[in-house]
């Protein structure tokens, strides 16, 4: 009888749970998480356009799109750069529709391009056609100028400010670290650029500094947004273990990767016992263990009326989507939601609806999307 | 076959874990863990004399002694008031040597006394004879103004300045909770107080306060700490489900507990729509879930490097040692030790051989430390 029971208790606790209409009740909102897409291969952003409908990149190389309706269109969008390149953690990546999208229908996408052995984040723009089937006029706005091989650590977040100029993300190449103390190139740094690529005149000066660089030291930033009630700019990246970092980017910041880390290698040897020096801007937040941080965004939304102001990251490894408090530039607290489904997560973005839209990272990966409970 | 299997397994996980000599890998240390004495009942506080040997509270009202060989001397230390009761959450609670202990053998603690209808928060002071067999000369130096009724949220913490003050915190008797928006009487308070329990002249000017008062608007402050980096006094304090915080105190803050918090009822309901007013001090943390905070610590030793000026809380719901990275007055990460213990911890201290030293919350509870793995 004792064994039956711990044999019951035991299937018990291995069954998947989860039921979709579920209500997620936590500390500052109940919610129901809707699947609104299914199938998508490695999703890794989302945007939304003005009709209701939704851009979706797949890191295998498609950009896909989900009508008004909710339908997910077969066929993806055709246009994408020939040297696009699949390879490991690059890919197509992010998709984000211009801040003028309602006159121009710019898209603006980075991906990877190049090859196995010569490759790097790459970041265009085109026009998408009326019936969403074609980007057109498609033109490369930035390459970074490192050729690296295999394919790790591209970085690879597009965010628009409000001065016409936009921030691309970039990583260190995963072998090239050394390379993200060296702004000659851009591995380990994020860029500032005007729309149509070129080169901001107010843009920091960085003795050496390869064209666009705004900052430096970095491992891979993969999150970046800006905090609605301060307009700074805050990044997420991913660190070695127990060294993901979150930063606020002042012009011509040097991060210190990877002379100063709060991480140590995967395998627990040590990169540095160094945690900081005076040269380099300490990070405002980091995680211990790592969550491995994917895309972020704050909610701006009015169906989460606690959440408003507050920080999400969509976190990998993690397996959560962690609320941040923010006070000003401060965060002051955080909790974990989802955890119960054990997915990996890749993105998270409020809609326009004010629901918190999330992608899940699989080969048959997911969109969900948190719905008030009534 | 299978069932057994599962049986096992499940035997397996219901098995108490963590040998003694356990390495616990960290992200920024290596440590063992060692029981140092057991067989107390809910230990709340320790403090270390200079020689060796170290004092002990049980909340149920003994005050003992660790011998400097390490022996927990049977015969509880005698003279403690009579008026201390022992009554759910009170009884005996902190113990702190006075600064000039080698000097005037002095030792400070903190007790609930009166009755099950007419209880507070007391402090007294007494003088540690010569074989630590009793407390003589003991005086009561303050006693919270407000008789409440039942066994809740008494505080207790002390904390001794540099200045010749120290502070004591206080709690919210539970069932008063408005009443820590009245600073007429002690309920909800932290205190500031001389040594020999006058009021400093120095105090903060707060209208209608009672005698001592310095800040307000608290729940149940059970962990009190001065940051050695910048000099602030932070405390801890036990909300509602998710709504435990941390403060940093100024001269007069009013907290805003009950008018504002970021916690809820543990039942769910909700106790205010508000998190924040402007005649409120926002907390710079708040626990989502809730921990339970009990005593805090900044790590002060020499023992584990990259641990210093780190705070560090003893959990007791939440059943974690959990690390705080500090910069300036600013958490940057946190992490959760000894979770595999499934204990939970009352207090947290630095020893003067720099080893951390924790108290766990049992009917048999324990002493342990941390030590460094070679």
């Amino acid at each position: 009888m004792m064994r039956l029971s711990a044999a019951t208790l035991m299937a018990a606790a291995l069954t998947a749970p989860a039921l979709a209409d579920q209500v997620h009740e936590t500390e500052q909102a109940n919610f129901t998480v809707e699947t609104i897409a299914q199938g998508l291969a490695f999703p890794w952003a989302i945007d939304f356009l003005p009709d209701g409908s939704k851009l979706v990149t797949e890191r295998d190389g498609r950009l896909r799109v989900i009508e008004a309706d909710g339908t997910l269109r077969a066929e993806p969008v055709e246009g994408l750069p020939d040297d696009l390149i699949v390879i490991r953690q690059g890919g197509l990546m992010d998709v984000q529709i211009a801040p003028d999208f309602a006159d121009t229908r710019q898209v603006y996408f980075s991906y990877a391009q190049g090859t196995d052995d010569a490759n790097g984040t790459a970041l265009a723009r085109g026009v998408l056609s009326s019936d969403m089937s074609a980007l057109e006029d498609v033109e490369v706005l930035f390459r970074a100028n490192f050729d690296k091989s295999r394919g790790f650590h591209f970085g690879g977040r597009i965010l628009f400010n409000d001065d016409g100029t936009l921030f691309l993300t970039l990583g260190d190449g995963g072998r090239y670290q050394d390379e993200a103390q060296n702004p000659e190139n851009h591995l380990g740094t994020v860029v500032r650029l005007n729309r149509d690529g070129s080169i901001p005149a107010d843009n920091p000066a960085i003795e050496n500094g390869a064209p666009g660089v705004f900052t430096f030291g970095h491992r891979n930033v993969q999150g970046i947004a800006r905090n609605p009630a301060t307009g700074s700019i805050w990044t997420s990246e991913h660190g070695p273990r127990g060294g993901d970092e979150i930063h606020i980017l002042e012009p011509g910041n040097n991060f210190g990767w990877p002379v100063v880390t709060y991480g140590i290698n995967y395998d627990g040897s040590i990169i540095t016992e160094e945690r900081e020096r005076p040269e380099f801007v300490q990070p405002i937040w980091y995680w211990t263990p790592s969550i491995a941080p994917g895309g972020m965004a704050f909610y701006t939304g009015e169906a989460f009326e606690h959440w408003r102001g507050d920080l999400f990251h969509a976190a990998l490894a993690g397996m959560t989507i962690q609320r941040m408090e923010v006070h000003g530039d401060r965060v002051i607290g955080i909790e974990d939601l989802l955890t119960d489904r054990e997915q990996r997560f890749r993105d998270v973005r409020t809609g326009p609806d004010g629901f918190l839209y999330i992608l899940v990272d699989d080969v048959e990966g997911e969109v969900l999307r948190l719905v008030p409970a009534q």
